[in-house]
């Protein structure tokens, strides 16, 4: 579902732990090597390629043939592989397009709208038979005509920069653009200041001509092109809308779509730039200068002048539509109850080559290999578990009622969680449990990088420092430092836009999501009818090169975790993290403190009325009253705890080999689900289906993580209650991590004595 | 000739030394403040208005019908308002185009430039018969027809992008956009990387639609808006190309037009972006991203593909013209040698309504103001004189060419110059001798601001505040830090780009140019046949209020140095200031070490290699060495000493009334022309005309200032004997300025005793 920017998923400094640690270890590391080398031998990117051309060969989102059909086919190819392979199918709402109707009517009639045009060169483009047209899952149907205003990016800030303006869009149909935060929060922020509509827009400054030649000539979104998506709301709940927190079966207890909480009231559409442009070309009103204009070559203008009309019109069929997760095991042979399992999504908007399908046949290419070694008589120690998830789009579907169906297996079993989606050229980028992020480093020092041929993360490192080289601010300092430091590089935390939330941040297992990128051009063409497959080898990844890369990545992390010795973790990292963190809360508190003292000295000075300009007259931003002093102090001591029980631990697992079988048993206990202490059953404040109080997506970022959010968007969202209550939960999940690492280090400790 | 903005120029801090001094010891302060409340109510917008509308009538450039009737109106009223008035003429080097032709001819046979058009509501835009066309003055003339290669800024910076990319532009013609650096540097700079011409176009990025609607509906520079402008060599010397450091008249010597280091050898022209677009949609090669590219509505390309080739010819008449300086005198009654010079121009390049005539309508107020006192019986203490320039706008050259010619009068008799160009709507923005901070700030203190009725320093403090509130990064840390600490705003070091050059930086006498601004849209006009009465009235100062304060601000500035006690100077003010930019350039040359360092490893161990991306190949950047370590001690302890000289001096100054008139004449022996010590006899290296040690125009900025210029751009250039020898050079000036101030506490302690 998402592109991941190269840097900014790493927002926090790991520290560099100079600890030499043998992360899986090897019982044999001659015979693991031997078993990796057959595995990437067995990696095919012509399989890939294969795979990809048929799978994006048709339309196939959600209730689609083809999606139905790429779900078979799957099916069919896992258990040739030697895979005990199943569908589960669920029953979900999904809303599918009955009409779509938006006309300008003022200051002139323009039909815009409809379904993207043909481009010539590339194959799929004239097959839209069948293909969902620009949509936006789970708005909120209706019919309205009214004024439009321009709001940017349509986040807090955009309202805040109309409101000093004296702009309001009640009643009004919000114009936003794609960027600056996940899609679905633009319309239900347009929904909670009274908007009657909103439309969403792909801005060139986003992702078209400001970054490549528009498609075909380049990867660029060209002008027709409209990004579709899902505006459920996520941040609340991901998944089947009806049925929160239990697995959407046919005979599930379901809510309606008027008591689902996460299903807009209001409709919505995304359109292309070219019908955009004849909206913002007649706004009237202040002018937008800075960041918040976009590229197109026009002055921009916030509207609040009633001169332009619009009508949107939204009817959904609101039918259940069942998805098919296809799901294939290979049972362990010494730990069959600890699960490794791998997912990735098969569901895309409409030929869905990049998004999801680059990852998937990764995927595909993974389980053959590992069928293929299986036939030559190996067998993991640990149950491996492949899923190819329908649904993702929508709204993380098919991964979140498999994950709440089978809750309490995957408590009990499962160990880690890898996911993939999409996947391009350029460089390795991971995100997830910091207690993982050293055995990522390993995967990313043992593959070679397709087209320089040095190991994947030595690229990424000469990438971070180039970059860094040439603009320091365009490198978080945190991650430079990592990649300047020699050892490994710091990854960052998980929010949301994949199929990881439901494993680590409803139940609380250990996740790590991977992917290449920064050198594709997916974003020009990402949820269109032009993410295709001509799309892909031309600008994404030509060759599937990194598909064949992405495989071996994670082919080192489904073997390592499946066939070490225990849980490849390294707790020293999460603890630093964590400190970091913990870090941050206090300077957010601070800097936010020191700027309402500010704002209320400069609007009682009278600074912002006299500053105003004359040529776009703006009042001063609201006060919201001054943060108070938080005590961060269970929160400090819980964080230097940590940092102390897995530097033992970690010293510990140094000799965990040497350690008697008994032993071993019982810091695995301790330890194989430990992650799932950073669960607090209670959740987060108005959203309790997000459980996990160090790892969680924004509400106000959508797919950007919050860390510590508990804490973190009490602060800034300025409700002190929730603040101190969540610094005293979020000490006691850490005292929990602590508790577990403590019991690991005495259970080796006792065993050695 | 410059628009300054608003927060750039002052890029360092002055010390915010809290000592309450009486600057300008008045004798009588109650009779001083009331001749001031008389000079305000002299000072009529309505007088401004007729001049302006009067003014800006007809085309105005230098050797135009209507710029020689400009001089000799301003003779006459000078003369009516009882000034001792005439006119001064110079024969310089004044090119005027006889033929240019631009024109494209592949892929496709376009005819580009010309004279702008008419615009509806624009009363003037149709009077340009007479006037000049887009014309750059000084380029090389010449006939090219060559592939065009785009280079953004054409800074060096952007060679360098090119270079790494493996584009030459050597035969080529260079699409260079406005901004970034002085419009002279970009033919000089294409012209030094052997390009065949060079192509000046105004993007609207800069200057256009992201700021405004265009011309008329709003003051933004419409499509077809071209800004013509001199490409003299302005950073070797300013003036008449032929007579550098001697006044051009009838019989000076000269050089030829090929002898002369100033003038380029290779045609160049300016173009709008109407053209410009033409030519960028069709040129080829990697896509220029980031902020390398312009606001048009398409994809850039740097070129280098040779599909896109252009004819470019210019050819030239390089006759003599003359030039009419207006220079008015009234004579001080007590110190009639120690003299106030203030001066504007009135060239402008076509009608020049805002650039220069906004400001030379509030010089003529103050004149008129000025003369209405004397006629009630008042006489400043000291000789004021008026003066009127001409030629501005090609090179300073009316300023420049008195200021040769009366050379050795001015070094012993003018105690300081003030200058004004163009004013809009906004704020007060000032920048000079730091020794002259205060005194400007005191000023601000005292006048109203038109909009808010609050001292036009407060509101600037106000916007200041709000601007950092907003966006801290939009400000210079230590001008906020002034601004909030409630005392004196730190004013900006002087470049170049108006007629203080010659004063400050070849004479050495202490200057400061005042302006109001930052609610203007004077870029979008700049030097265009837009630049009209229309335009300033309706974006730039409706009812020219904003020109009535600047005659209020100037006027305080020449009654306070006129008739004050002493000179209005506080050094400690310029010692601070000097403090600050000496540790700046250790910063500097310790920064530029450690990127060489780092550029020297990362490209040893293949960083940028591996980093290059297969969709633009860049080669890692130049490795030019390794800056070597500094002594900066001799500057560092000249600093300190001019702290304590500064501070002795200052508290001196505290008492000065008490002191016996013959030490008061001591003192001011010692301090009158005390910024004469910062000169050079022999100047900076390259350019001798330039001899101020502590301001200079950037070589590589052009306008922007340089401060401690020859050791700062010794490093930044990588001269490192140049950057050894300026060390002691400057610190020797440093302790000239200190042994004026030792001399002068000296002198009055020994009348004390």
């Amino acid at each position: 579902m998402t592109t991941r920017p190269l840097f900014a998923s790493a927002a926090s400094f790991a520290l560099a732990v100079n600890l030499v640690l043998p992360v899986t270890a090897q019982a044999a590391p001659d015979e693991a090597a031997s078993l990796q080398a057959k595995f990437d031998s067995l990696i095919s990117s012509a399989d890939q390629i294969k795979w990809l051309r048929d799978m994006s060969s048709e339309p196939n989102q959600v209730g689609s043939p083809h999606d139905k059909a790429n779900a078979e086919m799957q099916l069919a190819q896992f258990r040739k592989w030697g895979w005990d392979a199943h569908i589960e199918t669920f029953k979900v709402l999904y809303p599918t397009p009955i009409s779509t109707t938006l006309e300008m009517i003022a200051p002139g009639r323009v039909t815009l709208g409809g379904q993207e045009p043909v481009v010539p060169g590339d194959a799929t483009s004239d097959r839209t038979k069948g293909a969902m047209p620009p949509y936006l899952e789970y708005q909120g149907d209706g019919d309205v005509t009214a004024p439009v205003v321009y709001a940017n990016y349509g986040m807090p800030s955009d309202y805040d920069e109309l409101a000093r303006r004296g702009i309001s869009v009640k009643g009004k149909i919000v114009l936003t653009r794609y960027g600056g935060g996940w899609r679905g929060l633009k319309p239900k922020l347009a929904q909670e200041h009274g908007a009657a509509g909103c439309l969403i827009y792909s801005d060139p400054a986003n992702d078209g001509y400001t970054e490549a030649d528009s498609y075909p000539k380049g990867g660029a979104r060209p002008a027709s092109g409209v990004q579709r998506g899902s505006v459920e709301d996520m941040t609340t709940y991901p998944g089947d809308p009806l049925t929160p927190g239990v697995g959407a079966t046919e005979d599930a207890k379901r809510l309606t779509r008027e008591t689902s909480k996460v299903i807009l009231r209001i409709p919505a559409l995304p359109i292309s730039y070219a019908d955009a442009s004849k909206i913002i070309a007649a706004l009237q009103g202040p002018v937008v200068t800075g960041t918040e204009r976009g590229a197109l070559g026009m002055a921009y203008h916030w509207g609040g002048k009633d001169t332009v009309k619009v009508h949107l019109a939204v009817k959904s069929d609101w039918s259940l539509k069942t998805i098919y997760d296809v799901i294939a095991v290979m049972k362990g042979s010494q730990y069959p109850d600890q699960w490794i399992v791998r997912g990735n999504h098969h569901d895309g908007w409409v030929f869905g080559a990049a998004d999801p399908l680059t990852g998937q046949v990764a995927l595909m290419s993974e389980a053959k290999a590992l069928g293929e070694l299986a036939k030559g008589g190996w067998r993991p120690k640990r149950t491996i578990v492949y899923a190819s998830w329908d649904g993702e789009e929508p709204g993380l579907i098919g991964s979140t009622e498999w994950a709440e169906q089978h809750a309490d297996e995957l408590r009990q079993k499962a160990l880690i969680y890898i996911n993939t989606d999409n996947n391009g050229r350029g460089f390795l980028s991971a995100a997830g449990s910091h207690d993982l992020q050293h055995f990522v480093n390993q995967a990313g020092r043992d593959v070679a990088d397709p087209q320089t041929g040095v190991p994947v993360l030595d690229r990424l490192r000469a990438k971070i420092l180039a970059a860094h080289f040439e603009d320091p601010a365009s490198v978080p300092a945190d991650l430079y430092q990592s990649a300047k430091a020699g050892g490994d590089i710091a990854i960052g935390p998980l929010g949301s836009g994949s199929d990881y939330s439901a494993f680590l941040q409803h139940l609380g297992i250990a996740s790590v999501d991977v992917r290449f990128g920064g050198e594709d051009f997916s974003d020009g063409s990402y949820h269109s009818i032009y993410d295709s497959f001509d799309h892909v080898m031309n600008f994404d990844d030509p060759g599937l090169l990194y598909g064949a890369a992405l495989s071996k990545v994670v082919g080192r992390l489904v073997l390592g975790a499946a066939d070490g010795d225990r849980v490849p973790a390294r707790y020293s990292d999460f603890a630093g993290q964590v400190k970091t963190y913990v870090g941050e809360l206090g300077k957010l508190a601070a800097d936010q403190r020191t700027k309402d003292r500010a704002l209320k000295e400069l609007t009682a000075q009278g600074a912002f009325k006299l500053a105003s300009s004359p040529s776009d007259p703006t009042a001063a931003p609201q006060d919201r009253g001054v943060t108070p002093l938080f005590d961060l102090l269970a929160l400090q001591d819980a964080s230097d705890r940590l940092l102390q029980s897995a530097g033992a631990a970690d010293a510990m697992l140094g000799n965990f080999g040497a350690l008697p079988p008994a032993a071993r048993a019982q810091v695995q206990a301790s330890l194989g689900q430990i992650d799932q202490t950073l669960i607090d059953p209670n959740g987060l404040p108005g959203r309790t289906w997000f459980k996990n109080l160090v790892y969680a997506p924004g509400t106000l970022t959508g797919y950007g993580a919050k860390t510590l959010p508990g804490v973190r968007e009490a602060i800034e969202q300025r409700r002190w209650d929730d603040a101190t209550a969540y610094v005293a939960k979020t000490a006691a999940v850490l005292n929990a991590y602590s508790d577990r690492l403590d019991a690991a280090v005495k259970a080796a400790g006792t065993a050695g004595d």
